[in-house]
């Protein structure tokens, strides 16, 4: 089925190219924020055509799965006994579009420019997923059949940290019992270099609120007398790292491993000049002293704060002493690390840095799961690095990525299984900030991808899955 | 004219208010908001009813004075040859109303609960203005003139700087050439306490952006390996300070007189708890260590941030890297400041504290008056504190406010004479926070201090002035 003959299944989905762009550019058009109770609507509209598609497709048993949160869709296809049983995952919920005037197109239409597709969404998840759900498809509509069975979860949580997916992998075991996971989010790493995601970190963090009075004051007033709270929350985020770059929260990197040898060399073979990456964004490379940048991305720790305010910040000047300060701040977590552990080291360092006469309130508590690595020898790593070599020529790079895919530990540790990472978006592809876009060129090589590695999986046995499972 | 028998000028005023607070009721109405662009409807609103007013009263030679920004209200009558000539200042702008979830009543519209009335520029300065121009309105209706001459200022930038007010007095020089000013803004210190105002401090200050990248990025693709601005800028304001609670910024200390023996004591002598102030408000004490809560808010300058905002601030979680950071500053300055002085070593000390890969962008520049003092035995001083006296029955306790008058600087350098400040505002009245008020009381008790003090200075003679003029 490689080299000369043309795959007649690949063919059918290339034909459907323009279709698919339709459907992506409709399924942008719904602003699927799942952070802002407001778009609601949004959400509503995504989940609706993502059903309506697999309804056309011909997949069966579809339905929503619902544990408190925002429902996931789930759909499935058992048409190979014997073949490995493979869950599909992807999310249909987007990252919020602010800041929204850096836009050039508004985020919730499509636009296309420069081989680009644009759109909050185009990215993450919302292309990649259906170039998966098209490849499944194109085998329907030429075979009649997958050559695996499928089972399909597209959830609605993925931006927000899936905070009801634990409840509903409880409540639906058997429904989601597969071999293994193979995962339509993620990011293929650089454009031009063939490579395999086999990790993830962890991520969690929190939203703070500092006090300092019963309410804002005069500067004039009170200047020089009292503190102000935009002072204690720029003491307590400054605090937050050391002179090089530490975490400075006692007992944080307890549970760090550090990097081994093998690793130190296997990431100083990958060619990649991240240096030059970041001047590309106009940013300068900075992190942890001692380690090399793809070490700080993939194998370190970090502790970022995503926004911050307090006091006046609207037009002109107002001469005031704010008496309250929030922010939102993240984790990225690395294997061996628990997350719980991460988590109390830093807001017992908050508070212990907290000066007399302010108090420190936790608002909210996202996320919290950890990092995950998927087996050197799992037989769906080694069916994706194989259909990888064969639509590109190239054997794929192994790396890891340093963002986080909740599920993936999410479902280690509910169902017992590994993810695999088979994304088509590019990690430049600006999602999580304004102007978001996918390349058209992933549509081809993302169709010819998944054709390739469903046919691989279905040349495999189920029992090959038995020894990875947990 | 004082003791037994009563005023018939102040018997008129007093008959008089529920006038004035009819008339408060409606400037309240006015959103004269002179930071916010879009409230320029409310500012021509406040300007329209305080012309009307002195129209009414029979004031002369009503005219907008303007010089590129908010216009200016004058008025005079010059009905006493011979006697002093005085400006009476005010102001019709006010403090932006946000946060606007914290009123207990609509900011515009007044609402009287416990003997105050609440809104925005109750206390600061719509309340205070009509006190002293309903005293004046009282003279002319009975008197048929003014014992005194006056001048009437009333500017509508008093809240963002007066940055068109140097233009205006240099147009204006010989319109507004007076002996002395009284002005009708600045604040009673204490409730139940009698007291006048000798010396407010300076002002000025900044809006700076922090970039650290062209765009904003994706806390899991890049942390760890390149700088996040919100850090950034809480490292460059937790800089701002040192442990001892000083400005850390050198050179900024050079010009700030050390206090003498006799200021200290002075100071001791006065019979305020500021540590009990604070704790009402539920704020602890804190400032520069080595001076007393008193000479931290009269005679030792101030660096606040005012508002400081970054990165995703909506509903929900962002997990992102912030490429930008931006923060609102002003500083109190003491006499013998040099506020350019001030500005310049702070500009220097953020630019010097900047990391390698970030840049520091100055977004806007405002205030930057110098503080000021009346001399000890300047007339305008005298008569006040006789009026009060009179009206009191208790000598006034000379204070100073931490706060800032920009005019009272600006008309000493364009017209070489003093200001006394006369308001009876108090200081615990929210100006500059949610549910400003003014407590009722103040309009008998103003009425009668403007009352008292325009006969006494009705009693001087213009030539007393000449030697504090310069």
């Amino acid at each position: 089925m490689t080299d000369q003959t043309p795959d007649p299944v690949l063919a059918h989905a290339l034909s459907r190219r323009s279709e698919l762009l339709a459907a992506l550019t409709a399924l942008i058009a719904c602003p699927s924020v799942g952070a802002d109770p407001a778009q609601a609507p949004g959400m509503e509209g995504a989940r609706r055509l993502v059903e309506a598609r697999l309804t056309a497709m011909g997949f069966c048993a579809l339905q929503r799965l619902e544990a408190g949160g925002q429902p996931a869709i789930y759909a499935e296809r058992m048409d190979a006994p014997g073949r490995p049983t493979i869950l599909v995952y992807a999310h249909y919920d987007v990252q919020p579009p602010e800041p929204l005037a850096l836009w050039r197109s508004p985020p919730f239409e499509a636009s296309v420019r420069d081989d680009r597709i644009h759109g909050r969404g185009a990215s993450d998840d919302k292309g990649p997923m259906l170039i998966a759900l098209e490849a499944l498809a194109a085998f329907i509509a030429v075979d009649g059949a997958l050559p695996i069975n499928v089972k399909i979860l597209i959830e609605g949580e993925e931006e927000t940290g899936s905070p009801s997916m634990p409840g509903l992998l409880a409540a639906h075991r058997d429904l989601l019992d597969a071999d293994a996971i193979l995962s339509a989010d993620g990011a293929r790493w650089r454009p031009g270099l063939v490579s395999i995601n086999t990790g993830s970190r962890g991520n969690g963090g929190f939203e703070i609120a500092v006090r300092t009075a019963s309410k804002d004051l005069h500067s004039g007033r009170y200047g020089g007398v009292t503190r102000n709270a935009l002072h204690v929350m720029a003491d307590l985020i400054a605090g937050l790292h050391d002179a090089d770059g530490r975490i400075a929260a006692p007992g944080f990197y307890d549970d760090v491993p550090d990097l081994t040898e093998a690793q130190i060399a296997e990431l100083a073979a990958i060619p990649v000049d991240m240096d030059a990456h970041l001047a590309e964004i106009g940013a300068a490379p900075f992190g942890e002293a001692g380690h090399s940048t793809l070490a700080r991305l993939w194998l370190r720790p970090t502790l970022d704060v995503n926004g911050m305010w307090g006091g006046y910040t609207g037009a002109g000047s107002k001469t005031v002493i704010a008496c309250e300060a929030q922010a939102k701040m993240t984790m990225r977590l690395v294997p061996g690390q628990s997350p719980s552990h991460a988590r109390a080291c830093v807001l017992a360092h908050l508070r212990a840095s907290l000066p007399e006469g302010a108090t420190l309130d936790l608002l909210a508590d996202r996320g919290w799961s950890g990092a995950n690595a998927v087996p050197d020898d799992h037989p769906l790593l080694l069916a994706a690095e194989a259909a990888m070599h064969e639509t590109t020529g190239q054997i794929p790079v192994r790396v890891r990525i340093g963002a986080s895919i909740p599920l993936t530990e999410l479902i280690e540790t509910a169902l017992g299984i590994d993810t695999v990472m088979f994304s088509y978006a590019t990690s430049d592809e600006d999602y999580h900030a304004p102007n978001e876009f996918l390349r058209l060129s992933a549509i081809d090589e993302g169709l010819a991808g998944w054709v390739a590695v469903l046919r691989r999986i279905g040349a495999q046995d189920a029992a090959e899955y038995a020894p990875f499972r947990r």
